[in-house]
């Protein structure tokens, strides 16, 4: 599905799948959890060991030992690209990632691990841009998926990504165009804080407002150098952002047998805002859903991940 | 003219006036540049004492005993009120602070100096809030003021305020609706960095968005607590947007002497991309103007003065 | 005294004094206290206006209206050089600053107002840097002054100063040594928090280690450009640490009617260490004193001024 | 080595090495470079997984490959402890770690691997803590080590601790002492950094002041709650200063085919500093090094292990 991707990323991709306590010595079938890594991350990444942190087996073992969670399966998909993500999106700027998942990852899983395959037993969460990636499967693909979390997941695009368009400007300006940046950024042997908010911006156009005519076949939301929002482009990136999405997927939410979201309350990317707006889009079409809000920030709440995993193991069970 | 102003803010102020050297000697007329002060600012304030700073007036002294600047007399308006600012506009929720400054204090200045009375030599400049404050006041009343200049001005509200509505909202919230706040605020024996910012985004809306009807009489461009933008609200924001009002007023812009524009590459409230969308308005109805940038911040650039004062003060003279 | 001092500051200058409620319309004599300003301050700069903060003189009014505090003159001397400061020290690199204060500003005071002549009725305070006068006055100058405030008052150099020595270094190797770097400090129109921390090393080694043989007349206290503290040097900056005064100056503390010290807990300068240290000292020699903590940083806290206010005003009555 | 460590680590550990191409196709018998790890950090988390950074077995693959480094052998000890490391000690209050790797880990890969056996085929590298602990190893163990590299390694504790003990102290205090404070880390599910600010200190004590009379048998270089700081304690950590133990270890360095030293400008614990003064110690007696520093700060530096890398490699083909 990856094959010949407009980045030359890979198209083959190694797949990580936890197995609960237990798999093996049983001829037991489980439900599935595909869990979406955030922006720069990778399925591999997400087993990174911080020797101060819980890693995601150890997190899924205690929950499933103890009881507070059913037992399941956890996939972590890769979908990353050399723009540091795909938003889990098909775009003719990164590739088919959407179909990467629905026709060849989760036909792959249930073929080859005993999975209770069928949407009613299979969930999907994920954080910041996988929360988004959550959001956005659940609404387009409720035959696949039946329910849904996300931590912080990016929603409300004025708050969440418009603040950072004069940063963007600015990075590019400095570089000459999109395509300069993007060959500088490669080299750069440490990648800075400034140059991962350039890089931020120019990954989600990437995503939301692709366009085979343009440097990397992708549009962007501001004219350079005065940094003007383009309205056309703003309404493509709208037409993504899922508190928009809302309206147009009813049955598809009213469908999912639970809906989990969280953020932060000091979230950097305003990211608790964008979920207030989208639960309260939830009432307006009267979906249920459980909002949890948390006094920290967007960083380093995997801690959080346990929340979704119990609701989520407790409706796919 | 403000006299019962809704704020309780006091209707008689001290106005200082700088007087150019030779003034007592001589019977010679000057033109008048009215210097406007960002928020939280009032004319006494820009008389602040810095050791390692030049004052106002020295600044002038040595830019008209030099040459570059021709003698001009320097006004510095007080239109501060309890919320930090009037951004020199009429407001149902602050005052009549345009007509003040245009009904009251210009005709108080040419009965009381010997001033070039008349538009022609009749300019207006300032920084930040004070930057906002000359481009409204130019395009709105080319009958008083001949020439414009801008420092960092408030200008393309998406990226100068839109920004800081989370911010707002989480302020707000804590406090439980915007006059607990502004209560809290007035007890504070030292206003932080989050309570101005959120002082900030509320005296905007007075300026922009007044309403007798609601708390404070003031209308808020966010829902609470959600933060989603009101889009009605921000409508009223936009119709005051500089950039938004150059169309409008593009005959008072045609008749200005001189229109210098500047702001500093990292302006911290985004303001150099509010001059450079503020230019290509200008661009597109054909008036000419001096736009410089310069590699410095928002704060503690009033060596940048030198340059409104130096071009205003030759078109006037 | 200041005649002819080594930096070309000037040696007239305008003494700010505060007088009482009454004072005019009465015969009667005051107590005064001598309050010190900070680094960078000067005795004009501490009557800048601030509408959202409370002026000295409308402090004063306040705390001796509502009968919080006697009656009382409050004088502000202007101890600042081109270096920022002098630390209300004589040092051959600035020029006699304690001699200035002690033979010349006090006389002068007593001579022109209706002062309560005597140390028992005359007290000095002071903020960071003039805290640390403040405490340096009390214990060498126990003659003219009976009580001691500080508020953050310099104390504890391995705290409030060292940890500043790397930027120090950094500061003045990017310039070529020390000359270079105040000639071009002299000219930045913007005096940057970077270079302000050089400077402020700099002007502490022109007070604490003045050495005509060196560059400026300064010994620096560490090695260029390794950064190596020298140990000798910083031995000399240690007998100025008021810390490492007291038990010389025993006599001098316990004489003090009333020893006022606070610091916030959460001081930028790490001095609420100095201020314990300070007391801990104090408590060594048996010497009571009133020692308070608060939840704020070392900027913005003229609000504590009060409590040195009251407690001076009621022990020098 | 490790068995019934204080702390209760693990005494069996993974230990991760690296095995340059070609190894397995040849009888050939390789020299062995011991890369050591910062603060936090351990064997397995060097391996850690970032799409956008060369991980440590790309970077060796690349350098040998290329020819720059001749190919050798690279091993990852693992001393983490529950404090965040063991700074490569013995310490009554952690383990011996220094015995461990000399008596434990480096005859283990001299058994197991093809290694060159014997010092002048052998070296220590680092980075941070690792890079202190690479000093300390060939100071204190030259008939193992015959080569050094360093970058960023802790050193000149006055700079890189000192200015974080008013932090600790702060942070300790808050807890009600060390064993509380430990406790609560412990639980915390997200390492702060402030938490991690005071864990550093708290560390660095149990490895160069251990005291099995005091709580968590560390003796702590601060009096609590003044902060003053404790002589006798901060000249035992002296007592374990690279810049202080060279002239001790003068021969042991005098043996080294290489020394290599290296931090950013712009380092946050001005380690910079600490590298220069360890080279002006080396210039005190005699031994050559090869210094070098760089425009970055003390984070995300791992391009930098390149130079030690080739530089140690070539010392010790």
């Amino acid at each position: 599905m990856l094959r010949d991707n407009p980045l030359g990323d890979p198209a083959d991709r190694d797949l990580y799948c936890y197995l609960p306590p237990g798999y093996d010595n049983s001829q037991a079938r489980y439900p599935v959890i595909y869990f979406l890594t955030g922006f720069t991350g990778t399925g591999r990444s997400m087993l990174n060991f911080d020797p101060f942190a819980e890693s995601m087996d150890a997190r899924l073992d205690r929950l499933i030992s103890s009881g507070e969670m059913p037992a399941a399966i956890c996939v972590l998909p890769d979908c990353f690209t050399r723009l540091g993500g795909s938003q889990y999106m098909n775009s003719s700027a990164t590739g088919r990632y959407e179909d990467y998942l629905i026709e060849e990852i989760v036909p792959l899983v249930d073929e080859r691990l005993r999975t209770k395959a069928g949407r009613d037993h299979r969930g999907v969460t994920g954080k910041s841009s996988g929360g988004y990636g959550a959001m956005r499967l659940a609404m387009r693909q409720p035959q696949t998926f039946g329910a849904l979390g996300t931590h912080a997941g990016d929603a409300y695009f004025a708050y969440c990504y418009l603040p950072d368009f004069p940063k963007f400007v600015t990075g590019i300006e400095q570089h000459g165009g999109v395509e300069k940046f993007f060959k500088h950024f490669v080299t750069l042997p440490k990648k800075t804080h400034e140059a991962m908010e350039v890089l931020n911006i120019l990954a989600m156009a990437a995503c939301y407002s692709p366009d085979p005519k343009m440097p990397m076949g992708i549009d962007l939301p501001v004219k350079l150098p005065s940094g003007e929002i383009r309205g056309d482009v703003w309404k493509r990136w709208e037409a993504n952002d899922p508190v928009h999405m809302v309206r147009e997927h009813a049955d598809a939410l009213k469908s999912m047998k639970k809906i989990y979201v969280d953020a932060g309350l000091r979230d950097e990317f305003n990211l608790q805002f964008g979920a207030r707006i989208f639960c309260s889009r939830l009432d307006e079409i009267g979906v249920p859903y459980l909002h949890e809000e948390f006094d920290d920030n967007h960083m380093g709440i995997s801690y959080r991940y346990d929340r979704s995993f119990v609701e989520l193991g407790k409706a796919l069970a």
